[in-house]
């Protein structure tokens, strides 16, 4: 274990405690849109977070922990796996794990992952399959809430259309508190997004705020696309064209006042409200 | 209008243009709970909010507003009705804007009000009446989430109980998108609560992990007191012993891996389901 040293045998775990350290600059980095865009990578920050993420076998690419937890058998066992991958494994000062995840606290663990979007030619809804369309979402708050509530509504995936904003950016993917592992992302353009519309097998229901249609009127018993707009001005014209329902949700008092993310997360709830049972 | 002038003419408007300026400073403390609390005042941002603000006779004590919109209809009528409270209007420079709201890109207006609860006695539901008691939240973008939420599912109102996070500040104001003008709010100690529940003249019904009752099977067709818990823990103990239901929202996958704004929604809709209705 040479202190950053350039090249460490494979297995082994480098201690890093410089600030100007190579890998520590490139993890850095990834809190940018370009470096993540040209690496193909993401970090996600949390012992448990990361250690769910490898133990479905998620590509993970480097593996950084702070030296206190160093025993723990979560990170033995994750540092194990990273090896196993052909991963990088990093014993870092806090110094570093702060430079690096740009905290005054951070995580003492912190994981490197490859991106994973899923072909459009690859999506199959189940016969009762929900899948969430976005169009220029530009809260990765938002982006990241909706992929966890997703997940836990039991609804298939998601697809960024045109700028939605980069699931795999540091807020979105904190937000998804470990869904961005669960849940399948494609990313279409939004002449891709018309074309590959033609071959959804069931039903597009759009939110619209001239939507004449109760949200809980339509009948939601087939591959349902639930297309949700930008938080500002909501789904635009083009895409409400594409959608064989236009609902809304009944609001009280002020027009509009649901937040993007809760009135997904209603909308999501009442869709797969039959399929919904305590179990 | 001398700049920076210490002493200013009732209704003058003052220019400021110095970093320095008591007020401003004044202006920029209170995004610390501390001087909030001394102070009993907060901070809005943006020309609707505080336009809308205003209108309703929110009792506003500063209004600060770059040189540049100083002609703007709106701005010059806020002006107008600060002045006819005797509150303090400022001209000021984009730096101080900046400087006042720690932002990069600030908000041409901003607003100094005076935070308003309403005492737990004045709390009185109406026959189908929603609140939403919440303990420990400690998020205040989920705090503000929750308030919009409230105001868009015509709940009537949310009460703060034990350590939850200020709603007056910064970042929960900005995400109640105005409903914090619109929401009545209270606060309560946990004894407080425990307490003031027994004069709930309806139902108390609780979210939590170990609740056997479906969330769609609870009668709603009385005064609902709707308690959500902590973003972490959920709901102690000793709150679930005040629920005269304890509900869950069932969930596909992994186990409560609902965001509690999200959840929040979810149960104010399926609550307020028979109330909201297209108009």
């Amino acid at each position: 274990m040479a202190d950053d040293s350039p090249i460490s045998a494979p297995g082994a775990i480098r201690a890093v405690t410089s600030l100007n350290n190579t890998t520590i600059k490139e993890i850095r980095a990834l809190a940018l849109p370009k470096y993540r865009k040209e690496s193909g990578l993401f970090v996600t920050e949390g012992m448990k977070l990361v250690a769910d993420a490898v133990e479905e076998d998620w590509p993970i690419r480097i593996l950084a922990y702070g030296a206190k937890v160093a025993n723990h058998p979560i990170v033995r066992r994750v540092a194990t796996r990273t090896h196993a991958r052909g991963g990088e494994v990093l014993e870092v000062t806090d110094a570093v794990l702060a430079k690096m995840t740009r905290r005054d606290n951070p995580q003492m663990v912190v994981g490197v992952f490859e991106q994973r979007l899923m072909p459009p030619s690859a999506i199959r809804p189940s016969p009762r399959g929900v899948w969430v369309a976005l169009e220029g979402i530009k809260d990765p708050g938002n982006l990241g809430t909706i992929i966890r509530t997703v997940d836990a509504s039991g609804a298939e995936g998601v697809i960024l259309v045109g700028d939605t904003v980069d699931p795999f950016g540091v807020e979105a993917v904190r937000a998804t508190m470990g869904s961005i592992f669960h849940v399948p992302l494609a990313r279409m353009t939004t002449g891709e997004f018309a074309a590959w519309r033609k071959t959804w097998p069931g039903i597009v229901v759009g939110t619209h705020l001239s939507g004449t249609e109760d949200f809980r009127d339509v009948d939601y018993a087939k591959p349902v696309l639930l297309l949700m707009g930008n938080e500002q001005s909501g789904l635009d014209d083009g895409f409400a064209a594409l959608c064989d329902h236009l609902v809304k949700i009944p609001q009280a008092g002020r027009a509009d006042s649901l937040n993007l993310a809760i009135a997904t997360g209603v909308m999501l709830f009442e869709i797969r409200r039959n399929e919904l049972k305590l179990t």
